[in-house]
């Protein structure tokens, strides 16, 4: 760098600190941390309160009392439509679907998977995770002691080439995978990727793709179409290959909603033999507001166009600043997603930790930098995940604003040789 | 045996299966063999139902979204002023108080207890049951391939000298209890007993006793007092060896209740880290309808009193009808439960499955013979389990007298040698 370029990035770094002090002077505390929905978004919902009461009737056998451990038929029903499957191929549970992946690897651990042998006794496992990726799926990985390979992901979705090499190895089991709408980059996953994985063939008999479909209707601008996996696998005859995971969290109400698993008939009964010593049921009642709430597809759709209504300027209003800010500087590549939680942020390397410190100073609290990745360990320190969904967008302007201005802060410094 | 008395026994014999047939004519389809609430039972907490509404306050941090892992704090106070512990010292869940214990084995089993080496890595464990016993506690132990240890229940309790002979062990790594109307006995642990477990100690540094007082509140003459173990192992230092369940399965609905686990904050710490990885935490609105029905205390007591009214003629019934048939004739012993589901029966030895089959052929089923021991093996076939709750009282009748009169035959069956 020579002394002009030395003396504009300084100039530069005194114009972003002048403009930080001025936001560290309102006092913000601002909280872009979380993907969770809107008070807004969870209030479209609310009249599901409305569906039980004292009065109603509770079904043939009667909900309130035990029996079912799969799921009640009418929310079954409601998810067939919705997905395209048949009432065996579903397991309807609690109102997390984390916790149906966490007990779906703690079962290949401790029993195997369709009688093979358990993977606690199968030496070092390896898993594939296409980053940047979900943190809370990491922390479940890595919590086992299950070692996390790093896939990169592309437009297209993961490198499948990449993919296609490692199953080679019969210690990789399964691969994380957020098709539509990816988080943290919101990326679909394309018809070649998809086809790739139905025809996958990996070494090991007992590996699993956990395909958590989590945003599978969360478009910003309508329904998205993405080509069904299940369908494809099927087929390939490969529908084993695949758990498919999904929820009403970001449909009903995060905390409070239904998810389930879906995958082949073998698959899931298999599940079924376990969770019938596991637990004596979901809770039916819950099961039955949701099917009586949610009705059938059209009507999820409908639902989630509310959602949309609500989500999308917000998810606008970060582009536009993004834009703004960094306009072609290079300073920062995002994307720019159709749906889903979250807007991924690529900033220079070895500046995203810093940026995220410099905006939490400023009062604005950001997904950890390295969350996107395995342990927490981005190599090139330079992601961020944006999550527009929580704050009314009379926040949003200011928290993004003050990243923006810290990761120009953080690039100057870099460049002037201060990191 | 003499003559006169084989012509005894054939005679009777004779008549019981004149009794049978008449049975039979009634074409029944009785099933007495689920402990589960009848619907009126399920009625007495049906405004559970109204509690919540699209118009309700949903709580400072909106109970509709993500957030909690280990229960909302009003459902936790409600437990503690049941329970009388602090709130640290308690986890709510879902529905399933068995869940909570299926997955407290497996997390002993994959990452061990407290630090302590994995149970699945120190080879053989081995369980103690006291017996008869819960059907799904055994089913959960021996999904795990857990070897279980009879331990002959007294009307004290389990055989204490055997249990503390036995933790002298190491690989013998917990204990299931219902120390309060036990399953299927009804026996409520003594003051001795439960003195004897408090004071405990294992050779394994990582046994538990999986106490589920599940019925903690579920007198049919009030409230029946019982030494608190947990109060009492805190004395002697050992409060970290309990894991102590419940749920409101039989307070408000089978279904759809809320469980918990309790035990030293120690304890609690270790798994709160677990269930932060497991899962986005338990639905929060149905803690708020638990909470705001159940109140306190005071009001448990009451909505237990109408499960009272409605479980007490029933249990006498039972106890009548039995009474009247087997008398003195030793054909029969059964217990005289003051709570609970059940009512225990031990017939004579090598009578209980052949017992159940001529009731089935007369249209009554009762849980299996076997059910109540490891797996489902009674070394006596003797012991049978009444489940007096769900039948109306007009049909417990008909199934109770079936049962006896299917009782007498086998009983002379086996005496004349026909077994």
């Amino acid at each position: 760098m020579n002394l002009q370029e030395t003396d504009f990035f300084k100039n530069e770094l005194k114009k972003e600190l002048n403009l930080l002090e001025k936001y560290k002077e309102r006092n913000l505390s601002l909280d872009m941390s979380r993907g969770k929905p809107s008070k807004a978004q969870l209030d479209i919902s609310t009249s599901l309160l409305d569906e039980l009461n004292s009065t109603s009737n509770f079904g043939k056998i009667d909900y309130r009392n035990y029996g079912i451990n799969d799921g009640i038929s009418e929310i079954k029903d409601v998810f067939c439509d919705l997905l395209g499957i048949k009432s065996e191929e579903i397991i309807v549970s609690g109102n997390a679907s984390l916790n149906l992946m966490y007990d779906s690897l703690q079962r290949a651990l401790q029993f195997g998977v369709l009688g093979g042998v358990p993977w606690n006794k199968q030496g070092l496992i390896k898993w594939l995770c296409p980053v940047p990726g979900y943190d809370r799926h990491f922390a479940v990985t890595e919590l086992f002691g299950i070692q996390m390979i790093n896939i990169p992901m592309k437009e297209s979705g993961p490198d499948m080439d990449l993919v296609e090499e490692l199953i080679k190895d019969e210690s990789v089991k399964g691969i994380w995978c957020v098709p539509k709408y990816s988080n943290p980059q919101g990326i679909i996953y394309n018809d070649d990727t998809i086809k790739r994985f139905a025809k996958l063939k990996p070494k090991a008999m007992d590996f699993r793709v956990f395909w958590d479909n989590a945003y599978n209707v969360h478009g910003l601008y309508g329904y998205d179409p993405m080509l069904d996996v299940f369908h494809e696998a099927k087929k390939e005859g490969n529908e084993d290959l695949f758990y498919i995971f999904g929820s009403t969290s970001k449909i009903t109400f995060a905390g409070a909603g239904v998810a389930y698993i879906y995958g082949s008939q073998k698959n899931m009964d298999a599940i079924r033999k376990f969770i019938g010593i596991q637990t004596i049921g979901p809770d039916k009642l819950v099961q039955l507001c949701h099917a009586k709430y949610l009705k059938n597809k059209d009507n999820i759709f409908k639902i989630m166009d509310r959602h949309a209504d609500l989500l999308r300027p917000k998810f606008e209003k970060v582009i536009e600043i993004l834009d703004n800010s960094f306009g072609d500087t290079g300073i920062a590549k995002y994307t720019r997603p159709r749906g889903g939680y979250f807007i991924s942020v690529d900033l220079k390397a070895g500046t995203a930790k810093r940026t995220l410190q410099i905006a939490l100073e400023a009062g604005v609290r950001f997904t950890n930098a390295g969350a996107t990745f395995p342990y927490g360990r981005d190599p090139n320190d330079s992601n961020v995940r944006i999550a527009p969904s929580l704050p009314p967008i009379n926040e949003l302007i200011p928290a993004m604003e003050i990243f923006c201005c810290a990761a120009k802060i953080a690039y100057f410094e870099k460049k002037l040789g201060l990191l």
